[in-house]
């Protein structure tokens, strides 16, 4: 089965958004065994859409359409489909009633622009659209010649949403696909070329038939093994040899399995160990709690906590000992020991983390350059802080102080659990 | 002068790689005057290749191509070029002896796959690559319907590099490519359709040559105005009249000109005023801090905040009345002033802002329903409070929370300093 792919916006073509959709929709589906064997981004032309569409349907089984939808664009797409099809627009009953009822709790009438939402072109089904207003359409039959045409809104989010939702399974459903499968271990705490030092030739250590890639971010590493044969089960027993024999050598480092966030890990631990957490934040100023709050139930843990930027804060609501800041700076292991005993204490949590840190570009020195961090940990047992050095760029800084904060975390619970356990290993450059 | 740009290479179609490349070229493009008409992503497939040549030159005056050149390509492209146009491969003198002098010095034969980087299509000349060895090519003539051909390396640096030297002088003698310049007014505090409404008939209020677009985001709408004109001097003076027809009517809801973020923007009145702000926050658990905080200097005007995510921290670190929060909910009025006014007097800072909400996708009720954030003010002249309701999606909401809570601090500071005031716009969909 192969696809082609259209992405629409002149935004995409005068360089003010980068095809991200397309790149994200061409792995998703060659990871699930079709050939994405073109693309192409138009502008938002009615007659530069009909072209691209009728070469699309005749040169693939799956088009899928992104962008040209909304007020932005005047739904142009929904407008071309329709005319290359043949078939009308009509008013669908169910999008019109949720516009009028949205605009009556406003006291307002719907506004012409707003209208357009409301119609489809006819003969196409609704794919649900689970966080925003416009539906996915979704059409198949002689007019389209015979491909499937999937339309889906522009707004990466929703784009996402509804091809998960709906698309991924109904395509999943065709028996004509092969099966490859993937498996994503998440890991941090560890850069790249030390977890390939740990890991060791993937070629001699897993299965035939398995690839591992290595794929980075200020969040940690992720590790994505893609196993193919001839049939689902098989792919799934390949994948779960290779995990085996990657978690021999670096579990400690790995935080989840799946599209899993580590501060979501990290809450469905503290939840399974009933503990909560409070964070004092100085270089990372609020991102570790923004972090920990993008998980729903994170108010189960999270108490909350103090964004201490300024030094007379650490001093005056942490409990900082003025004397020790200004001797050690505020940036060193007894003001980040102090800034999580503090934070703990203060809101009465069973673990406080605490971090401070220089991002830059301004505030480092040779003792201290730009990237450094204190990681402090406080909890019933004891305190603990760490140290480590990263990068040039204030804000890769924020993040990487900010995963490093939740990673410490992590590895406490591992210990306090016997789990597998290990300091993390942030010496080389990468 | 229009263009077409065609993407060459199996990572881009399986999304290995984002293509950046077209972006970066779309956005030269466009501001050297040219009209970007389509943009095609192929595989590394001779016929696909011919094919998208053929439907390029026919339809643009310019058709830039890259990737496919290299080792790992084969140099499909080139190949698939002369195929098109009909001329043979040749090897040309100057690469092949360069590669002759590597290989000799390395004391080993040519490769046979390195040889393909010496071949050229006759008839074609080289644009010298100033950071790589592969030259960039060019051609113009019948057999590409006349259309001006350039073959560009995929690698970014290497296209960039290339493309600098060499074919943006060749574009800029053409007389008949114009001046065009952009302007960025970035607005926040009113949706898209609402600042349309505002704005109103741009056709009408705008110089002619000069167009509008409309770019939302969580942070706010972004105006960009483009100007054609035929020297630069008249260009900036289109946009001059455009940006000042355009404030007449949306001021207050402008922050910024140009690539700036509204925290910066902010940071930069706070400095200016001298004032100091302090934040306390439960549904954005952090997001408002870490947004300020990106911005270097921040903490001349920044000094920390509480993350009151639990509903004892209001209480007991802000002050929140216990039987207030208790009868009116934590997402309230009431509760939104104290916590500003709460955190105000804790940090000793002029200005309090706090932000109490329901991100989502659990908490909401009819009467306070998912979206719902009252955004508190506190400084010496007094304190208020904003109640909104935005979306469904808990990321979008902490993101559209923490906005409205900037706005809200700048739309005092315009108050206080008599500047161009009014209310933010929050009522319609969009």
């Amino acid at each position: 089965m192969d696809a082609y792919l259209l992405s629409i916006g002149d935004e995409l073509l005068i360089g003010q958004t980068v095809n991200t959709n397309a790149a994200w929709l061409g792995e998703r589906l060659s990871l699930m065994g079709l050939e994405v064997i073109e693309e192409r981004t138009l502008a938002d032309r009615n007659d530069r859409i009909r072209t691209a569409l009728h070469d699309a349907c005749a040169a693939a089984d799956l088009v899928v359409i992104t962008g040209g939808l909304g007020p932005t664009h005047d739904d142009l797409t929904k407008i071309a489909v329709a005319d290359f099809l043949g078939v009308e627009m009509q008013r669908d009953d169910v999008l019109w009633g949720r516009l009028q009822t949205y605009y009556t709790e406003r006291n307002r009438p719907v506004p012409e622009r707003a209208a357009q939402i409301a119609d489809m072109p006819a003969g196409f089904e609704k794919l649900a659209n689970p966080i925003g207003t416009a539906p996915g359409l979704r059409f198949q039959g002689p007019a389209s010649d015979n491909a499937l045409l999937i339309v889906l809104p522009g707004v990466p989010a929703e784009m996402k949403a509804i091809f998960d939702a709906s698309v991924q399974p109904l395509l999943a459903d065709r028996t004509d696909l092969r099966s490859t499968a993937h498996r994503t271990l998440q890991t941090t705490g560890i850069g790249e070329s030390d977890l390939q030092a740990e890991i060791g030739d993937a070629e001699t250590l897993l299965p035939e038939r398995v690839s591992l890639a290595y794929l980075p971010s200020t969040s940690g590493v992720r590790l994505r093994l893609t196993a193919r044969a001839d049939d689902p089960d098989t792919a799934t027993q390949l994948l779960d040899a290779a995990e085996a024999r990657i978690r021999e050598r670096a579990d400690a480092h790995i935080f989840a399995t799946g599209n899993v966030s580590l501060a979501e890990a990290l809450g469905r631990r503290l939840t399974d160990a009933q503990l909560t957490v409070s964070t004092a934040e100085s270089a990372t100023g609020g991102l570790v709690g923004d972090r920990l709050t993008n998980v729903p139930g994170s108010s189960s843990y999270y108490a909350g906590g103090v964004i201490a930027y300024a030094n007379p804060v650490k001093i005056n609501q942490l409990q900082v000992d003025a004397e020790v800041l200004s001797s050690h700076g505020a940036v060193s292991e007894p003001v980040a020991r102090q800034m999580a005993d503090g934070v703990r204490s203060l809101l009465g949590t069973d673990i406080g983390i605490a971090t401070t840190g220089i991002a830059g570009p301004g505030g480092g020195s040779d003792a201290k350059p730009v990237g450094t961090v204190w990681i402090g940990y406080a909890d019933a047992h004891g305190t603990h802080a760490t140290h480590v050095r990263f990068v040039n760029d204030r804000h890769m800084n924020k993040a990487l102080f900010a995963t490093a904060a939740l990673d410490m975390i992590r590895r406490q619970l591992n210990r306090r659990e016997d789990r597998a356990t290990a300091s993390p290993r942030y010496d080389s450059a990468a």
